[in-house]
C-alpha cells in the first residue's frame, strides 16, 4: 500500500502539504491540491481515515439531523450545507428525525452521542431541553437552522418580521379581512417558527386596529393543506376574507389553486401572500417574502466550523436575509 | 471512561451481547437492546468507533450519492434508505452529485475512494463507466436506484413498461393524438430512465398503428417545465393533442395547471397521465402509474447489506412494483 510520503514525492510537495491537500484541513492552492490528488490517484493511495481519526481525535464528519420530508426549504438548505461541507472536505452524516417518539429517543439518547462527529447541524427541528442536553453532553458544537433552542447557535430568518411584513403589505393595499393559513401541524401543535409567524401576523393587525379581524386557520405547511384550508375559507361567502397570508409558499400556492378552482379570481377578488420564494412561486405569480435557505446552509456550516475551531466561542445567532417580493397575487380589494 | 464490560455487567448480559446490542450487528431482542442502551446511557459509555473500525475493518457507514434536487421521488427514496439504515444502526454519509464536472470528477476520483464506507448507494444518477470503475476499485458493494449502469446491482421500476401502460390507457380510451412531455433535461441530453420511458411510449403507439403520431416535447421532469411544454402544445389549436403522457407526475401536474389556465377542461377536452403517484397526484385527480420510492429505498438497503455480507454475491436487479391508478384526469376524447 502506498504511503503519504510516496504521494508527496510524486507530487513534489512536502509530506505536510500532501497531508493538508488530502485532508482538506488548512490552506492549499487549487493547483497543488489537484497535483496531490492526481498523485494519490495514480498510486491508488487511500488514507486510513480511522487511523487518522484515532491520532487527531477528529473525524472530519458533521452530523446533520433533519425531518425526512419533501419540502423545498429543506432540500435547498441541505444542498447549501452539502456544498459548503464538500468544499471543505468534510463528510456529512445524515439522520432523519423519526416521527415515532421511541425512535427519536433512541436517536438522541444513544445513537448521536456515540457517533464521532466534529459537530452537529439540526435543521427544521427544535431539540427539547433534554435532547439539547444529550447533544451538548458530548462537547461537540451544535448549530440549528430554522427553529432553535435558546441554548444553541442558530441561523434563521426573523419569522415574526416576515409574517408582519407580509400582512402589512395586504393592509397597505386596503385589505381589512385577512386570514392566516398554517401554524398547526396536527391541529394542536405548531412549530416555534410557525408560532412566531402567527405572532407577526397578529402584531400587524393589532397595529392597524384590526385585532378583532384576526383569523388563523389550522393547516400543515403543505400545498394540500393550504388548499383544504382555503376551500374552507372561500366556501363561506358571507365571511369570506379578501386576502390570506400563507405560513409558507406551499400553503399559499394551495390557496391560489383553491381560489382558481372555485372560480374566484386572484388577485382581483382574492389576494394571497406567502413566505419563502419557493421554486414555483413565480409560476403562480405569488407575492411572497423571499428567503434563501441555500445561503442559510452555507452560514450554518461557517458558524459550525468557527465553533469547532474555537470550542469556547459563544452561542451566536445569524439572522438570515428576507425581503418582500411583489408579484401578481396581491392587489387592492374590490 | 466506562468499558463495554461495565455496560454488560450493569445490563446483566454477556460482553458479546452488549457489543451486538450497541453495534447493531447481529440479532438482539428489542428488550435486551433497550436494557443495554440504558446501561450505556447510565454509564455515559461511548464506543470508540474509530478503534472499532480499525479492529474490524468495517465502519458501519453507507455512502449515498444523490443529486441535490427538490423532487418527491428523491425525498421519499432517501427517507426509505434512512429508515432501513437507522433500524440496522448504520450511518448514512450523504454526497450531493455536483453539477460542475470538475467537482463531480473530484467526488468520484478522490473523495469517495478515500472514504471508509462499507457500501455505496447511488440514487438517480447513472455512473459513467469510469466512475463505476473508480467506485468498484475500492472493492465495496454498490447498489443503484433508478438509473443504473449494467455493471452494478440496482433497484428500479420497469420504466419502459410504465410509460407503455400509461400510453395504452389513453389509446384504449380512444385517443390517437397523444404527446409525451419530458425526456430531455437541457434539450439535448436525457436520463437513461427517461429514454426508456420515451421508448415505452413509442412502443405503445407503434403497436396501435399510431407510429406517425408520436410527438415528444422536451422538458425537464419539473412542474414548471411541464407547464411550459403544455402551454406550447395547447397554444396551437390546429395541432393540439387530445392527451399527454408526462415523464413524471410533476411534469403531468404542470400540464394540468396549464390546461386549466388556458380554459381547457381536464379531462373532457384534454387527458393527462403521469408516472409516480406523487403526494399531490390526488389533489389534481391525476391518473398515473404508481411507484413507491420509499420501498425502493428499503430494497436498496437490503440488497446492499446482502452484498456487504457476501462480497461475491452476483450483480442483482430488483424490479420495483408499479401499477396504473385511474383518477379523473383521463377520459374518452370528445
Amino acid at each position: 500500500m502506498s504511503k503519504i510520503s510516496d504521494v508527496a514525492a510524486l507530487a513534489r510537495v512536502s509530506k505536510a502539504t500532501a497531508s493538508r491537500a488530502l485532508s482538506g484541513r488548512g490552506y492549499v492552492s487549487e493547483g497543488t491540491r489537484q497535483r496531490v490528488a492526481d498523485a494519490a490517484h495514480e498510486l491508488s493511495y487511500v488514507a486510513h481515515s480511522s487511523a487518522t481519526s484515532l491520532a487527531t481525535g477528529r473525524t472530519h464528519t458533521v452530523g446533520v439531523i433533519m425531518p425526512p420530508v419533501d419540502r423545498w426549504f429543506f432540500s435547498e438548505l441541505l444542498a447549501g450545507i452539502q456544498e459548503s461541507l464538500f468544499a471543505r472536505d468534510y463528510d456529512l452524516s445524515l439522520y432523519g428525525v423519526p416521527e415515532a417518539s421511541e425512535t427519536r429517543k433512541r436517536l438522541f439518547d444513544s445513537v448521536l452521542p456515540r457517533r464521532g462527529f466534529d459537530g452537529i447541524i439540526a435543521v427544521g427541528i427544535r431539540p427539547s431541553d433534554h435532547e439539547l442536553e444529550r447533544l451538548q453532553s458530548t462537547g461537540r458544537p451544535l448549530v440549528s437552522v430554522g427553529p432553535y433552542n435558546e441554548g444553541s447557535s442558530a441561523v434563521s430568518i426573523d419569522d415574526t418580521a416576515a409574517a408582519r411584513i407580509a400582512t402589512e403589505h395586504l393592509i397597505e393595499l386596503g385589505h381589512t379581512s385577512i386570514a392566516f393559513i398554517g401554524g398547526a401541524v396536527d391541529g394542536t401543535t405548531a412549530s416555534v417558527g410557525d408560532m412566531r409567524r402567527i405572532a407577526g401576523y397578529r402584531s400587524a393587525l393589532d397595529a392597524a386596529g384590526l385585532r378583532d379581524h384576526a383569523r388563523v386557520v389550522n393547516a400543515s405547511p403543505t400545498l394540500s393543506d393550504g388548499y383544504a384550508a382555503a376551500v374552507g375559507l372561500l366556501g363561506d361567502r358571507r365571511h369570506r376574507p379578501t386576502a390570506v397570508v400563507g405560513v409558507c409558499d406551499e400553503a399559499a400556492i394551495g390557496a391560489v389553486i383553491a381560489a382558481r378552482r372555485l372560480g374566484i379570481a386572484v388577485p382581483t377578488e382574492f389576494s394571497v401572500v406567502g413566505i419563502d420564494d419557493h421554486q414555483h412561486a413565480e409560476l403562480f405569480a405569488l407575492t411572497t417574502i423571499r428567503q434563501t435557505p441555500r445561503e442559510q446552509g452555507h452560514d450554518a456550516v461557517r458558524l459550525l466550523i468557527e465553533q469547532m475551531n474555537g470550542p469556547d466561542a459563544p452561542v451566536q445567532r445569524i439572522v438570515a436575509a428576507s425581503a418582500l417580493v411583489v408579484r401578481n397575487s396581491t392587489a387592492v380589494p374590490r
